[in-house]
């Protein structure tokens, strides 16, 4: 399994205070928490100072599962290169979208919606309660995680209603926010999380690493869906019958 | 109520076998079947050819529901009329989608998926099957819905998960399709209706006129939601303590 | 339209401090609230004592929409009678469950699930948040709704997936909960809405009041559908293009 | 992982002809078709006629995956059975209901609906499309199965939405059915799937094979959710706080 970690790797530079949290970057620390814990998968990484952001044609056509933090620069980040990850999702690469990037050009494009949702930067503490215990993404978390200080993300959150709720949030200030969201488009899988604000150390969490593990290993799939998308085929009636199982199959 | 069918109008110009059965225009046979079924509607319509197609932003913030029909010419509507029309449906209009409209620009660009289908003209007989009989687009609706040769959708359909689906096709060559298709997005509602091939009669019949007449009623509301989407609101703690109960329900 | 609001008619014989709040029961108090909103509607009530609790084939068959509040005699309610209003409600009447009757046998038979959850009584503020704008339960209702005290209901609350979920509240003890929930049984239409302990005075608020009377509207079928749900009907081939259309919709 | 495959195991005594193609019992053809594709799990039988239909209180605690094909004799199993059968789903053994078990009590108890539907035994060519590619349910199953002579079963099947809708199948009749449905029902999983009527050789197919086989994988939870489902807490202030990690995720 390929996973890349992308991140826009730009606070880090900027701040101190998330600096002496993140000092190799955001998604050094989350491809640290992920290779804990899923000692197959190989995991890179992948930023935005980069040629093409680091998300070529040839490194996205190996990807198997990418993950995805922004906040300051969804407007840098190139439109070519949005629709080419959204392609791919749709042809089956799973996508983890994290915080921030709610409102990320590649989240607003697979949703359709605006993706706004209220804030505050006050310390709250932040609750992740289990909805959907039966579901592999809450697997061995605790009920709830305790986040002692975060960023409060609360509701109406703008996107459209999960294909599965996995987790809601509470915040001391008394909000709630569906924080864990499950999401098919095409023959991809996609997974939001909204913990891990910059000035936290969200990504150095046991339990946080245990949901982004096991979010990796959901929107995972080992060989996407054979089934024809990328154009609506002219299908002549009986076109099934005369086709072999195998070629059956491809389309 | 205001109602705006909307339409290319380009197969009633060049084919003399399209204009027998529209003379006036697929719009203007749709307007006729809601007005005939919805007598406190104002329903009027607007064609691609019109400046900025028929929508501008006048004429939208005056739209209750949209309808739409396209086939040829969804590269020849403006990016700007398309996201103006988003923005409504995010903000409270309702859309109802037809037919070859699922690669309209507007309706996968609400979706984020391909929406890509298989499809065959062949005079297929189309068996509409009602599987939600509880909802209200289905109110009064014969089980099945019988139309003798129409063209064939079939699955695999690239589109989300409808939020709520109403109708499953069969064709005569086997193939299945969801057929009536309800979406949520934003504080606006979207169905997907696929029937209306415009070498057939069907915006003609009254079963499709009940259909449609449910479906605007469904995807109308009176008065939107006055929660704040527009943008991310930062909330300072305990923000809903002091407000007044009027101005709460504003954001 | 015809409304019965049922309840036990218990803690408001027994407790001073209930009947303080509720000298007329809580049965009174929800009518109130409906028939102050709802002009149009026939609103009347049963209770527990009552032969048949108040709930006779003929008052069933003649109820459109039916509200249950339960909490200590869940086990005292006959099982015919629960069997009686489970098929009224797969018939197509509406049913709103109140609070503790999570646990009632109505509910826990419709559900197939445990429907248990976590609680606790210690004057909690609940914020009740709609995070489903375009829904019509959520018309006109503040964003949140403040109960300034009020039990605790927590997760994980053991229930099927809502077909639509439209509140989350939180407690000011951190945790938080699927207050609002609308499920599709047979042609009926079922909400479960939590707040409502019989302490608090909670059915003498508008914004509750704004809620109950939506979710009347919303579960309400004036004309359910006639598809032939009581029994598996043998289908011959053809059956369906032989049949008029009026006799199509019937089964 | 244990998993038992359950059968009436009537028709198979009854009728020469259901006997021809299942000489060892439908039960067996199904445990054959799962040994060949899952080598790791431990595959056994029961049947009715097996004190407590072969599920007692130690097997059923052994099971991880229980299947069932029932028909004939429904109401010849007794509630403490299926009473057992649904406490261990909802507290996460996987369960498969197949064909005429849409009918068994424990389905409409997990259900809370009638299950009723069309039918016809008419040799009615069925096809199963796939209308959810990344469902692990649909990996590598043939799109569509063709089933050359089959039962027709026909919508409206009296179920709740179904948390994923995996196939939807035509019959050359023109009937439409919901025929791979997923449900969550408290900590387990059930999938509906309908081919499999006693007469034709449905379960020596390899595409059925497959599917069974994805559908085990599906429902099978090594370590289901230590979440309380059991009973209704009652949750002081802060226990979450004072809690270990470890202990927090038992509760």
């Amino acid at each position: 399994m390929q996973v890349v970690v992308w991140s826009e790797h730009l606070h880090e530079q900027r701040s101190a205070e998330v600096r002496a949290i993140y000092p190799d970057g955001m998604h050094a620390a989350i491809a640290q928490l992920l290779r804990a814990r899923l000692p197959v998968a190989e995991i890179g990484c992948a930023t935005l100072a980069e040629p093409e952001h680091g998300l070529t044609e040839d490194v996205l056509a190996a990807t198997d599962v990418l993950l995805w933090w922004g906040h300051l620069a969804h407007d840098k980040v190139e439109d070519r290169v949005v629709a080419r990850v959204q392609q791919r999702v749709l042809d089956g690469m799973g996508l983890i979208v994290l915080h921030s990037a709610h409102l990320s050009k590649i989240f607003t494009s697979l949703m359709g919606t605006r993706c706004n949702l209220r804030w505050r930067e006050a310390d709250d503490r932040e609750l992740v309660w289990t909805v959907a215990p039966a579901h592999p993404i809450a697997r061995g978390v605790p009920q709830p995680i305790v986040l002692p200080r975060h960023e409060m993300y609360g509701e109406f959150f703008d996107i459209p209603v999960p294909d599965e709720l996995v987790f809601i949030s509470s915040f001391s200030g008394g909000e709630v926010f569906r924080s864990g969201c499950c999401f098919v488009r095409g023959k991809g899988r996609v997974f939001y999380f909204s913990p891990g604000h910059e000035t936290y150390p969200i990504y150095h969490r046991d339990d946080i690493g245990q949901v982004l593990a096991n979010a990796v290993e959901w929107v995972h799939q080992s060989a996407p869906s054979r089934i024809e998308t990328r154009r609506s085929p002219n299908a002549p009636t009986g076109w099934f019958e005369s086709a072999t199982p195998a070629s059956r199959s491809t389309s």
